[in-house]
């Protein structure tokens, strides 16, 4: 690969970068690419995009690989991108509340940093720990906190991006409001890589909250669970995060990486609550009482301690998944809220006539639970069925006025989905704009829509 | 205007209603629609596109005309398409905090129906008692409270819309979360009714806040007033307004509508708080320190009477600055919140060597100036040195990180100046946009892109 483009560029073409490139947290089948690069800086992005454009590659970009859907899976003729080498912060703003980030840089990363500062980023997608702020723009990610924080989408303030003719775009803007031309910005969240790559980002931080309180509710009954958040949204509560997770989630925890959760439970919610001391407190016993109601049992983490280490069992349980089955073919449907008594019974219910462990867990607060169907891939016939749920559960929620993903995004193992949501009219728009922005197709192939 | 695609269509070509519905609260200049007509439902609306289309007119929606861009002002040959007929709430969903509007609604009726239920839709703009909530989300409008709660953008989870072929998309969800395909919804806000004309909006509410406190201080010193804005937020409180006055605003106020407000300072903020009683008070204590800390003075509304009459003198301000000149251009540019003392001492400096009275208040809070250049339009020489300053104006504010327009978008009367803002490449990828959506330019041309 010589070629003046690349003069100075990271790159290589062995097999075994490229196979480690060639995979992410999905079971997304991939092809292996061409090459990987590493760029340093915005100049060598354009450079290998217009390499790219030159041999007729197309472009991969690729944050952590955490990805759910495959988005950031190589196909054919394709050189990938990684941020590894981009993770800078490059200017903190405290009178603005902003902070500017290359894409490569860890979530988690930035969360500490601006925490020392006295500040807060609230996305916190469970995988925080690996991702990148690059893929959690593409993916809008969002995380527990969204219930109180909303998601990824809500803390960009401007993106620079390189489009697919190497061409240098800015959307968004420095300033708190604007109202100039249509939003370039929100059509780049979320994207996926399928209309830029993002070399530069502009994020809206908070100031940290003053207090946090943390809850651990046990339920016997998994519908009582369901109701519980419904009421205590309804009671005008709204917690920084309702984390539910049901039995087989805990059961998958306490093998994998033991917490001490009980194990004789059907489902349980993990509630926070950050504000002023003497409100939360309020909020929690309210949210006490609720859950009592309801049939559920209640305890306070005593410490900062015993909050982490809840939270770690909950980050955990994505991992202790596969040791349970060989395959886990795992969505993230989102229903309206008062939907989720609903939803989590009828899982149960197609548990129950397909034999098939479906193990739920997820962010049930804003009605998004992450659906875990069991199988072996090696067993043609279960892996086929897992495939029928899937498809069984996403009607299920569309019926309920969901979509097929609150926060994965589509990939490509979703793609062959995407028209169950998406209504004709709506796609074509989609792929008029796909146009717009990459006449080629060259920008992550075979994404979203296909 | 005889055809079986209009039939039960109220429409009118009486040169009274062609006049009535030919201007908005902006200075544009602009021609006489064919007709206006008054659809009662999304089936009528869709009939007037295809009627529209079959007869070569464009389209005109039309929300109460107070837009300041002039973006709902017709050109020739177009059809307008008023939603004064189109203002019910169709379902109020408390369990899920949604609410599902026709586009015609007033703001300040939406408003009020929510608070009779124990929820608050924050969005409010000054024209709250006229607007409608269609234009706030095609202007995407903001109002003092997107300080703390964001812009109308912030609250829009579901548009169904009908584009330029008549067919009825629907953008966004009734879920929180949602991550299929591009984000078409956003697109949409604050598209100035060039993409699609929306027929039925799904938006977010949320519980009221406990209480609210206003504080009103006076400053003697112009520059001071706005490093105590950057000054509070630095301090980590969020209020959920700081509007701003300097001298001209308040004199105008007293001599339109007298509130009693003192002649003799330089600025004044209308700051208010909102959240548990505990904690604002403590929020106001801060406040007051900082502001006597750098020569302010401080008092709080005595009760719900005071408070409302205050914001009775915020929103009258623009009214009575028709009282002072003939013409004012009136901008909304918007800076970095830490810019504001600067902006507002360059606005000094150019009113005084230009001698042309320059009135500033608005959402200070979101570095959002409401900046209004008093002339005589009469005037030529005058008038002409309007639009020079306000060129000076926008320069300034580009130079400092800012916007050219914070929330009142850029209609036609703005659309000249575009390119100041957004390069070339960017404006580009919004035209092929608007082109996907509108092939023939019948939807609100030469607006925003010109
Ligand atoms: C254990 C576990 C828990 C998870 N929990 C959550 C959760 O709570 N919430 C949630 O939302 N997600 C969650 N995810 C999914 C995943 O972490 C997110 O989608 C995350 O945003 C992906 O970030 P990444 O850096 O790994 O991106 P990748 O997986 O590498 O890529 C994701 C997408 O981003 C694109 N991309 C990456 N960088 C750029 C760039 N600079 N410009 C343009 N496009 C780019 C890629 O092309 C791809 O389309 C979880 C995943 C795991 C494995
Ligand atoms: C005194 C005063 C104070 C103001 N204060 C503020 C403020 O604080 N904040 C703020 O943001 N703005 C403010 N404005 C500006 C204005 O009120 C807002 O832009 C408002 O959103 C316009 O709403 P409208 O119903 O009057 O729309 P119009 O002015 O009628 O139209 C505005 C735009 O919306 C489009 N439109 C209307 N209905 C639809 C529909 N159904 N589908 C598609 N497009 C549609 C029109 O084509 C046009 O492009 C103020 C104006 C005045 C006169």
């Amino acid at each position: 690969m010589k070629n003046s483009l690349l003069s100075g560029i990271q790159i290589s073409t062995d097999k075994e970068d490229l196979i480690c490139y060639s995979f992410d947290a999905s079971i997304a089948e991939s092809a292996l690419p061409e090459a990987v690069a590493w760029p340093k800086n915005t100049n060598e992005v354009i450079r290998l995009i217009k390499y790219a454009n030159e041999n007729n590659l197309s472009i991969i970009p690729r944050g952590a690989g955490t990805g759910m859907a495959g988005a950031s899976v190589p196909s054919a003729n394709c050189i990938v991108l990684s941020f590894e080498k981009m993770r800078k912060i490059l200017d903190v703003d405290t009178k603005n509340m902003t902070v500017v980030v290359e894409p490569g840089i860890v979530n988690r990363r930035l969360q500490k940093e601006m925490e020392y500062l006295g500040y807060f980023y609230p996305p916190d997608p469970a995988s925080m720990n690996i991702c990148t702020i690059g893929g959690n723009v593409a993916t809008n990610a969002g995380g527990p906190r969204a219930l109180k924080y909303g998601v990824t989408r809500n803390y960009i303030m401007e993106i620079e991006a390189a489009i697919a003719d190497g061409k240098l775009i800015t959307t968004g803007g420095r300033t708190y409001k604007k109202a100039v031309g249509y939003d370039l910005r929100n059509l780049l969240i979320g994207s996926e890589g399928t209309l830029a790559i993002s070399t530069k980002i502009c994020l809206k931080i908070l100031p940290l909250p003053e207090d946090i309180m943390t809850l651990l509710v046990f339920f016997k009954n998994i519908e009582a669970s369901g109701i519980a958040i419904s009421k205590i949204i309804s009671a005008k509560i709204i917690p920084r995060t309702m984390e539910f997770m049901d039995r087989f989630a805990i059961e998958a925890i306490e093998n994998y990486k033991p917490t001490g959760l009980p194990l004789d439970i059907a489902a349980l919610l993990l509630i926070e609550l950050d504000g002023y001391p003497a409100t939360i407190k309020k909020e929690a016993e309210r949210i006490v009482d609720i859950c009592h109601s309801l049939g559920g049992e209640a305890t306070v983490a005593e410490d900062d301690m015993a909050r982490e280490r809840l939270w770690e069992a909950r980050r955990s349980i994505s991992p202790a998944l596969y040791h349970i089955k060989p395959t886990k073919i795992n969505e993230d449907i989102v229903v309206p809220r008062d939907k989720i008594p609903l939803i989590l019974t009828e899982l149960q219910r197609i548990s129950e006539e397909t034999r098939i462990k479906i193990i739920s867990f997820g962010h049930a607060g804003d009605g998004n639970i992450h659906v875990n169907v069991m199988v072996d891939r090696d067993n043609k016939e279960e892996y086929a069925k897992g495939w029928e749920i899937i498809k069984k559960i996403f009607e299920i929620t569309l019926k309920l006025g969901g979509s097929i993903s609150g926060e994965h995004g589509i990939g490509i193992t979703k793609a062959p989905y995407i028209n169950m949501e998406i209504k004709e009219k709506e796609l074509e728009l989609m792929k008029g704009i796909k146009g717009i922005f990459d006449p080629r197709g060259i920008m992550n192939p075979g994404k979203i829509l296909g």
